[in-house]
């Protein structure tokens, strides 16, 4: 595998910082490539603004066109383009993060607005009556895999299906299927390690254990059955699924899972 | 009412940036006390790092604690206590964004990770038999108010029970119940501008009229029935919803409101 890790923690001594090191020693030592994007050792710019553009930035600026002027020229700030760069050499995406305010770290997101460019993750193929562009199973990064490895700070019966969190598949769901899925990378099921807060050093032995056998997993787990947007599961251009091809009890984001 | 606005766009000329002064307007007009956290004009730093908790700082980097640290000497730094002084001052707190990426862009996220501090926000009150701190209902900010007004690419179709993004309220759940539920504040449904990229100007006309109609009844709209945590209906610790209260045919996030 050509893996690339996507790390979000300010601290090199921390959980994070740990399975982070675990992840590239334990796929180096399985003779994988490993490359790795610290995202605070990088202090990556996590705001997107005009000077992402640079004489392509609209005025005023206007994000979507800006993105789509710089990127089909080139013309991309270079931290961006050598991510994407990271992104299509790579088979597999690992991403290490800990759960703040139940989405990623601003860091994180930053990333995301900035390197999923138009033309690039979004706005990627024809729209006509068959098609409605290319994403949800088609585009850029399709034929590769993600994961996300996240850490949360409270305890799994929070963020199960009664809990008040609410279950972790569906606050991960925006994430997996709506940043993930839609440039077209496969989605592998998350490695969550709850009580991050609380962790001790045999919590971390079987919790190094259980990343270890998810990482040398990578290439023959199954990933999460999204439904493919252009293929018929799909009214278009309302996007609406069809019915009768919901699973009997699923609703809501459980209905663009197959069944 | 004492209104704040949270505003999070690059572009002053912009859909959200009409819609912010939209509301400055409108508010200011009905005889509403207004001030606004316009985070990119205020080059709002989106990053947490060590530098946001100063001596307080933990070695190697612990953010909890050492946000802890820092709130409690009154130590956090300016910008962020800043933010905290007006989220006390206002009864009522506005958000206006763009949908990136089916979530909040990176800064007003990184607002949110700052800002949100321990003792502050989350950490607030005891836990034993009968509470799990002050959240969920109660906290810091209980009393006051919060809605997003978002901007968004797609139709709504797209965003509808069987759309392929997922209902509006669910995917913003992780924000409504997550992150503005959590420290206490009541949330208004949200005010959703479809098809943002391609509005022209009578669309405008209409998202400006039906904008208006919701700020000027900011004090009287239903807030989303969100359940309290500590007044019964879950079990504590384990914070499962208790057997019996689910409301027929809801699950998921949809548990979590009342009926």
């Amino acid at each position: 595998m050509k893996t690339l890790i996507v790390h979000a923690h300010p601290e090199p001594h921390s959980l994070n910082g740990s399975l982070k090191d675990l992840a590239v020693s334990t796929l180096e030592a399985a003779g994988h490539e490993v490359r790795v994007s610290d995202l605070y050792a990088m202090n990556w710019k996590a705001v997107v603004d005009a000077a992402d553009f640079g004489e392509h930035a609209t005025s005023p600026l206007r994000v979507v066109p800006s993105s789509a002027g710089a990127y089909d020229a080139g013309a991309l700030t270079l931290d961006v383009a050598a991510e994407q760069e990271k992104l299509l050499w790579a088979d597999t995406v690992v991403f290490q993060f800990p759960m703040w305010w139940y989405t990623m770290p601003a860091i994180l997101k930053g990333w995301v607005d900035r390197v999923f460019s138009f033309h690039f993750a979004y706005g990627v193929g024809v729209h006509d009556e068959t098609r409605y562009g290319e994403r949800f199973g088609e585009g850029t990064l399709q034929g590769r895999r993600a994961i996300l490895s996240v850490t949360v700070g409270g305890p799994e019966s929070h963020y199960t299906d009664r809990g008040i969190n609410g279950p972790i598949q569906d606050l991960l769901f925006p994430i997996h299927h709506g940043i993930l899925y839609y440039p077209g990378l496969e989605v592998l099921p998350p490695f969550v390690l709850y009580g991050a807060d609380k962790i001790t050093g045999s919590d971390f032995e079987d919790a190094a254990k259980a990343w270890t056998e998810r990482l040398l997993s990578l290439e023959t787990t199954e990933p999460i059955a999204f439904r493919r947007q252009n293929f018929g599961d799909y009214e278009i251009p309302s996007l609406r699924l069809k019915e009768g091809l919901e699973v009997p009890g699923r609703k809501s984001f459980g209905l663009h899972v197959r069944g």
